[in-house]
């Protein structure tokens, strides 16, 4: 089975930390192309990134689906473009946000997730509401931008790490979520200093591609879902999509 | 005060009527400036559609902020892009979808907004969770498309008929909403016929921008709609956005 | 249009205050007529009080009724009667805590209420369930009584401010709402201050008023709202409703 | 322990069916003291006849607490002025609809009330989602008025058996609540028929508020329903409260 | 009318406490029988405890039922095995935790919970949202184990009070309902101290169990506890629920 | 890996089907051992059978955690026992139930559960509302009891089949779950001519099981799942458990 990770944060470095987390989850038969999209902003912290970032993304679930790939999966923290990636493509689309809430509903009762930018706090309780957590999650921001979290020197850690006290004492949080697919290397070591489950949406969403193709499981195509006929696109925008 | 409204289905025709029922609703000193986006689907029916015209919305939103409008109007029902919008606008943005269930809310305990293909229900779905109707709305798909709404000898009228019918046994609405900017013109007749209140965005969106701009309300910048500083764009979409 | 004002707090003083902010909001065509319910309590605070005001408020709908107005705007925050009034009355009727909460819910992804009394609390906080904004809204008491508000040398407006620091810091407010029609004259000066949009329902409900009138939105009559037949009064009430 | 038992349906023969259905339910040292309220209309039919009742009702109160009342009961469905009457009063204070509700929850996991007019259903809605059986209880109207019940001849009882029948099929209700005072009379017969619990709120109302005289439990007198100084009443309600 | 009250925790020296309170709140014309579960956890805290004890509770509920009880009351807080319990007895089942809240409900708009251990939070939470108070109730640990209630000398007592001061300032409770079986005797004490209605379930559930025999209303048999035909039982269990 | 796959009815021939799910689910490097519960009732359909199958299925538990299991899976569609179960295991447990739903929010904006007798529909809305599928979900019954899907010559698979049709046109259904672990082989027949996914719970187990694992994510044991100290048992119960 063939899994393209698409991160539509267009920074190839962020990518490459993707790469490896969802390779070390994947099962041996699981082949895991990562790409970076071709277009869009850097970082994606709110609604503006949200929106830049679609056709990129949408563009390389296109061509993902005409290499016949078995699942895609959107690796931002944000699920940025799942409903549409799922109208259009065949094979199932995963998001790391709904991967990561679902793999931390499995072992507590209450989580909390520790994303980057006050900004995007959100959109991201929002999908709390959108998957039904909104009784079981809280969403909190560690003011870390995206791309902060790979400077060396920088107090990244130490505001994730007082942002998990917080959540512990205040949310009552029995796991926690790392609301940022650049934060993925974090986990085991918060895990092990907090006590409590430390969740990356990465590996969660990989292991979810592979459930579903074991078990045959497709995005239905009646309802929400469903793939019309492909619109005409006017303007410099069907350029881009390759649709002139 | 200068009032731009945005169609982001790339249809002119369509934006033709809607800039009549934008002038039919708009005070003595307001200007009204309908623009059809510059790229992007011709029709916006479900999630792929609507992430398809974000850029060409977005670029109208700045060239109107550049150009000083008092008010955005997003006149797609779906009310696509309104949060990345209002992220990156510093007029306020009116989405006629909102503004018709908040018109709606004001002459009804109940109502029921009969859009155009089942594929844009969960779309309408979510915003009226995320607007807070739940407990009042409903929505019904009219299986007429956006752009056999003008075709003469359809029968686009006879089914939006049946579907009210239908609104008030079974849902017990009080109101009807028309789901789609290109329903405008229908209001008068049908609320005529039905003998219950029929509404249409468009006209709501320019009366809430006038709120707006008399009370001296503009987005709030702290928060959700928090304007970033410019996020770098990579790829074709950075010229796309004349960002380049 | 003629929108009639009323103020159910049995207080000239207070009226004359609404009928300011009223006229401020409206458009040219647009004449705003302010009156002081004719008997009730001198101030609305918490359920009883409500309770007490609601003859002289529906007396005072049925005689604009009878002289033809536009709309009626029930000036007291909880938005006393409004039901009823929807009920009794052809024209429509607009509330100015629905009308706030409408306002904020166009221009901040949050908001908070500051109103008076801690009594008052609980009544608010079943509107804003009511109208759909439970997930959106939070409800504090300044604990400044309304008849307070104008009393020269007091402290109210130092509790109102403290209340919008703390809804910033704790409830993530994007936006305040002055819960009292007595505040209206304090939003411009707050807002600078605290550098949010803070809003008052009195501006609000005469341009949704307006909104109503422009778009030829009336109350629906199936339903919720139907008028029935006359019920004969027994009992002084009668007398007090000029129907013995 | 007195109970006073306050219709507000200013109907004297509806309050001795009211009073019936009371004592049949009181335990031996319980005092039933059941009082037609002195104005307002004669039937409650939707939000402006409630409003409509609350003086008289609320004066009631007053006179009850006055002569030392154990419990006060608001004898119509609809609840109407249940939270005023609480802040007025010392003694504790049922509604029957919240009465019927709590039985029902007690002894079945759905239940379907069956009330008068359509009118009338939306503000029982709005009571059901108050005291949080909302996704237990459904509302249907049977189309039968107050004052109808008990006109020999007529087809009410049909009306309301045929709601029953659609309820067990339609809302999959286990139990049946009579949604108006006026149908205590029917309850066993109904509730034999049919085959399941049918409620009448009067017995109810009656046995919680024994429960709450014997656990020494009164209205908290912190928050919602503190009691707050009289407020001065301005115009001819003063006289008509006992209070120029 | 004979009501049996179970106490699910084998701690026989909690009964009679527990038979006290059932004692004090009985009408003259009831008969209190309280019992010991025969098997299961000396304490109930918790899911694994709760689990633990449904056989006892049972096998209680069956013997109570071939006795000819009027009604059974689950003497402890978190309600474990009501729905089971409800589903094989034809007489009415009350639970002690569900009992409080309604109590709770007719005297105040909101409520805190104090209960035991913070592993018993999660399960009464559940319980809140499922009776549908999850607006208006809290719930609290108070960190004290059931079997310490009755300590000498422990500060059992100064941990309850500090959590009552919490839940008022925090909560805005305006009513406290004692969170476990073992708590009763404290109740008429804290409400004198802290100003406040102070609830224990296991009065109100007999006064419910009360309500429940005058109105001559037993659980619906249609639905949900529909008493299916007897399942044969395999294993050690079938003996011990004496049905091999 | 080792995963255990518990049935807690207590009928072999239901677990050798169970285990055939499980086996063609499962990894190359996972080890299923399916086990049958040593006592309880043969089939479980609502609350009651619910009950009395915990003490066999906590024994299970209790004896794959001592044999090292990596995980524990619990094959009843209501997920019976899994916060007990979740409580006293160190190794992350699943229930088929949840698992189920999780798929199918993976592949299908709205989906019906269908499942056996109208009794256990209950219990099963309950677990939509616990997770947080309830406005996703529907749930159905096919009247057809546990024990009958497997009698030669019923018509078990019309009903279901007629279930499925419903499902699709009245709760616009894009997938369907089978609401029974006795149904796993019907899944991939009734997709393909329903023409949308049908979703048995065991192999969406077997493969959330392994993401937990690969994952290393285990159940946390801060708030609702800590494991406190063994509780003494009195009675019949202590052997029954191995714990006299």
């Amino acid at each position: 089975m063939q899994i393209r990770v698409i991160n539509p944060n267009t920074t190839a470095a962020m990518t490459a930390g993707i790469e490896r987390a969802a390779r070390d989850a994947a099962s041996p038969g699981t082949i895991i192309e990562a790409v970076t999209s071709s277009t869009g902003p850097v970082s994606i912290e709110g609604y503006y990134d949200e929106a830049m970032s679609l056709p990129g993304l949408l563009q390389a679930i296109a061509t993902g689906e005409a290499a016949g790939a078995g699942a895609h999966i959107i690796a931002c923290f944000d699920d940025t473009g799942l409903d549409a990636a799922r109208q259009c493509a065949v094979a199932p689309v995963i998001g790391i946000g709904q991967a990561a809430m679902i793999a931390a509903s499995l072992v507590a009762a209450r989580f909390t997730i520790v994303t980057t930018l006050a900004r995007s706090v959100p959109a991201l309780e929002f999908n709390v509401l959108k998957y039904g957590f909104e009784r079981q999650a809280r969403v909190r921001a560690s003011n870390v931008a995206v791309l902060d979290l790979e400077t060396p020197g920088g107090d990244a850690h130490g505001r994730i790490d007082a942002e998990i006290v917080r959540a512990k004492a205040e949310d009552r949080a029995e796991a926690i979520i790392l609301g940022c697919a650049g934060m993925a290397q974090l986990a085991a070591d918060l895990s092990r200093r907090h006590g409590l489950p430390v969740i990356d949406g990465v590996g969660a969403a990989v292991k979810l591609s592979e459930m579903l193709g074991t078990l045959g499981l497709r995005t239905s195509k009646i309802g929400a879902f469903e793939t019309g006929a492909p619109k005409l696109l006017t303007g410099p925008l069907a350029q881009l999509m390759g649709r002139s």
